[in-house]
């Protein structure tokens, strides 16, 4: 079993510095907005991880790479010691993109000594699983960050990164009929976070919800409809929040001459009609939402009608706010801090999306983010 | 029928004059935090609703009191028209609280005169009905502003206000057995917000909610027992929250020479331990349960165990998001703007409070606020 | 001698309250912005100085009106305890508007005793004459913050409010030759701040200086000749501040279809041509000046030109930094934070305006506000 | 002459490089506070210099080297087109370090052919002189940023920096006697700043100034004696800067059980007794001098004695704000940006500092900062 996992591990490791091949060294380093981490920083704090919960308490003689990093890396976990600032982190110019690497390498040879041992707990074998579930969601992060940080340098440069192909289809409404059935993670469903477990009934009432997702060309007439300046299709927050930011349309998208272009990795391009649509946030999902005479599905809907529709593409918004499911415990310790804590002022999102990588999405997945957020590959999928 | 409802109108128009009866002409006129409203101004906001939504539309040759009370007291109804900032309420001094007490006349004799027409609409009634529970909403915001603007005076001056007595009781757990259960008002459940309608099916595992309200004495052994210092107790956002302000205790609460003192409408007075404690956050209340092991009840628990325990002294806070229940919609126009467009970022509160006009509570009624909000006389009730 | 400055204490209080005869209750309470402190904080301030500084030191059995008043109306004297946040005067209901004038007639009772009593020592009567300085101080900025209260309620209230008539003139340029001046006051020139004393010889060069105020015809072409948009004519920080601050015009104008009205304690009314600008700030000032091809004057060249033009309907910017003449020394104890600690970050203005009581100005006065600060009544002279 | 002046033009330009010489790419990046910029900012903004307002008018047949630098280098020359707004530098990762010496490159070359010119006007060479001094400017401003980029590095990292050594010496109090004197550059002094022009005849009372800067133990004293807790010293805007952001001490110092150590290139080490003071800002130079009974010189003082004292390791704060001389011209066009927009809200400081480069310092030169910066090598010189 251990060789499969050290494969896995290997894998998954090398995977986070496959999307960062390309990058230049000062890429490594900027932060523009407090969301958004240095691409270093991620490649360190994964590392940390590592380090802090199996390599320290785990493995005799093993020697921590560096006295300071586990202040400089630690990310929210408040039980394990003080932290930088989140805001700080692209004040640092220091450790070096090269010593990064080095930290890397460093953990990754101790975690291969680590994985040769025989007889490995079940609980360290979890958190071993836990330290690349999280590595991935990073992986996530760090093709995320780099779009903000080189789609708001001015000279929009283009760069190779391995996005995920996902099935786009746009077939029909899909009608779900009223009754009891379950959701939830259930214990023999291979690893999940602590947030989906606790497989438990829901009652539904009969819904549809749509078989694709909004595609740009439908998000660009809710726009030409004038759906950025008419308050009753917005929250109240939501209108708040258009109006401080002058938002007219989707992250990433300039108006030239007329012709919407849109940021990708291969530069500013024209926005393609029949993909689906990317970063917006809760608030205009919502907006959208109400303006094409339907609503946001719930958490619930959308797991389970999840098996009659292609997603994978966007992250979806759902009407759901995050919150536990009955029965849900945090684990003890610093991995407890892991998601409970976050279970306020966030809405839930499903599927998954283009910079999810592969193997690392399920139907029972709970993301979730603050409802002004659209710096992910956030989409559209509407019910009613 | 009429003739009732002009009596309910008369008594619960003169109710809100009689909350204000002992106040100085200055206690009207000030706005020390945007959460709290001069007096003056809900006295006004609540006339403008009866002004705007039926003398104007209904009431043949109906003068308005005065051409600008329109754009000054209007409250969030983006589709009525411009109108002043909520942070700018307590920096007018005019119109005085004199020609605020003759514009709830002019309004009031108008609406006689309207009421005492044959034949009003079942919509007419519907709205008129509507303008009284939003009076009786303000007059809970009355009591609680008022409380804010003299407990936070360093003169800590007494007054008289007209507060509920309700029953407060210490019983046992409760405990309630899964099964399929119903929430949610019915079509003849009489007058209720849009935001309660939809009655429909939940699906609740088994648990125990508590007899009684979270105690002042339970609340200081949190306190004593460092509970605003271990931030395993609390939410990312809310140890932000406190470490932003430096809180340490409820609002109102003072340290002086090791005892605790709390602002009362009779002045500064010592806690009383018996109470139910009030004046926490939802934050405050989610690290208290933590603490003593429980966790706070959704709000679908909490209406279906409802009618086993006592309630209506404190506004209870739910572990549930403020969200559309199956099947809401939104009224058209301006009304429309009630409820619908707050259901985001706010958390649900269930019950009453001493503050809670008589006649103006039920089982199904959603109250909802900012998580970090503590002017209301919210307490906490757990479950587990 | 006591006689006559029984009579000028008697005077002096009375004005005060004067000033405030045609408010309503409402308008002594509120505090638009952190500059502005409301009327009744204005009474009540000046009473604590007298109770402050000489009533408690100096009258036997002087019992304090109130033991929270020295907490409640100190301003910025941290040297005698702490004291309300200036931004939170505007949030104190109480104490009530009639227990401020019970305040000022208890002190004033008091101060009568004291000056009756004999051979007063000349430090005791310097610090009366500070304290009636200090009132005449506040009985100005009482008219300018009455002005901004009213001015700003979207009903301009008209009120009577006592304004001095200052002669203005039209007068051409004045030239003085360069040489070795004299300013600043001498041991012999009367009462005075101990920021104008040292009189001490300054050196300048030959300048012109304008006899006549900048009028609001002259300050309406440089709006009409688009002043407020062309960058090379003001200050760094002063095209921050227009930009920031989306500014057009000075204080209380307003444009309707076209014309510029103005608040004046009359109601709005179309703007005087013929009379001098008002409420502009310093950046204001020197943008108008440069655009004027001209430049404002430095206090030195003010005050050396000052017997040779009218002055006194405005206070007058000057392109000086306000700092410490030679010599300067502060005074021990709480009174030596009149002036010295405000030296740093604000400029300096002469003269006197239709707000400063009579026989309150002399040509070595020195004025001070920060550069962005609009709600006196200050003008322009330009010097070249 | 020119083939001196290319000697300069090479000298200068190679010294900005050498300073950088140690840097490692990532240290070139990064922003940690508005006021610092990112070391290959400062790079490119002299090259864009040369290129803007000597290469582009002036050299047939030049190409910019990139299209898009005039947007991205320009700093605050309002008149030359939009810019990127200040506090964005350290989020853009592109153009790379690499570029930036190739564009440092093309510029050089370029510049290499203009001085090659025969028969360049003396307006031209006045603008490279200006340009070259401006190049100076920022080698000052790129030593300071790169201390403040790895001074408030956890890591503390040492670097090679080439600092200027300067004659600091601990001399008595030098006595000036009352007169007139005069001060500013004069036609035929070299090269100036606009700023310093206009000799100018001073009047001065008679006066002692410190032939000696403030040592670091004279400034432990007035830390241990209580400076930064003792309200009575400082001006009220030092107060409130210094509670707000809690100091208590200058930038760069730790305290560590009881031992103050400091931030040098060399890394953190323990504070040196005999050095003089560094990095304190003007409240705290102002708080210090009225501690020792003293006061700061005025610049006219200053520059008055400054041949009878050392000076040049320590930028000295002077107690006057940065104000025009009489007879103050700004330039024409956008190198008329260079000064005059900045004369208000900041105060001048004299001599020069070990980052200073050799060659750019003289008794005239006028430097100014807001009064609560303290990254520059800001140090404290006496008067009385």
């Amino acid at each position: 079993m251990n060789r499969i996992l050290t494969e896995r591990f290997a894998e998954i490791r090398s995977h986070s510095e496959v999307i960062c091949s390309d990058l230049k060294t000062e890429d490594y380093v900027v932060q523009p907005i407090v969301d958004v981490s240095p691409p270093k920083w991620h490649l360190a704090h994964t590392s940390w991880f590592f380090e802090t919960f199996l390599l320290i308490p785990l493995l005799a003689d093993y020697r921590p790479f560096h006295p300071q990093f586990s202040y400089l890396f630690n990310s929210y976990y408040e039980a394990v010691g003080s932290r930088t600032l989140r805001s700080d982190r692209g004040n640092l110019s220091r450790p070096t993109v090269k010593e990064v690497y080095a930290y890397r390498e460093h953990v990754d040879r101790a975690m291969l000594v680590l994985l040769a041992q025989p007889g490995l707990s079940g609980e360290t074998l979890a958190l071993i699983e836990l330290g690349l579930n999280h590595e991935q969601q990073h992986q996530e992060l760090l093709i995320t960050d780099i779009k903000y940080i080189l789609g708001h340098n001015p000279l929009f440069p283009p760069i190779e990164i391995p996005l995920q192909q996902r099935q786009v289809s746009y077939a029909d409404w899909v009608a779900v009929a009223a009754g009891i059935y379950s959701i939830g993670a259930t214990a023999d469903s291979g690893f999940c976070f602590d947030n989906e477990q606790g497989r438990h009934a829901v009652s539904l009432g009969a819904f549809n919800i749509a078989g694709g997702l909004v595609t740009n060309e439908e998000y660009l007439a809710f726009i030409r409809d004038g759906g950025y300046h008419r308050c009753e299709l917005w929250h109240s927050d939501g209108w708040a929040w258009l109006q401080q930011n002058a938002v007219k349309a989707p992250m990433y998208w300039h108006e030239r001459d007329g012709d919407w272009l849109v940021y990708t990795f291969a530069g500013l391009a024209p926005v393609a009609l029949n993909e689906p649509v990317a970063h917006v946030n809760f608030y205009e999902a919502s907006a959208y939402a109400a303006w094409a005479g339907a609503r946001l599905p719930t958490e619930v809907e959308w797991e389970v009608a999840s098996g009659r529709f292609d997603w994978g593409a966007r992250w979806e918004w759902t009407n759901s706010a995050y919150l536990p499911y009955p029965g849900y415990q945090k684990a003890e310790g610093a991995v407890g801090e892991y998601n409970g804590k976050f279970m306020v002022n966030q809405m839930v999102l499903r599927g998954a999306s283009e910079a999810t990588p592969a193997g690392h999405s399920r139907a029972t997945y709970r993301n979730f983010f603050q409802p002004e957020l659209r710096w992910q590959y956030t989409g559209i999928r509407l019910a009613r």
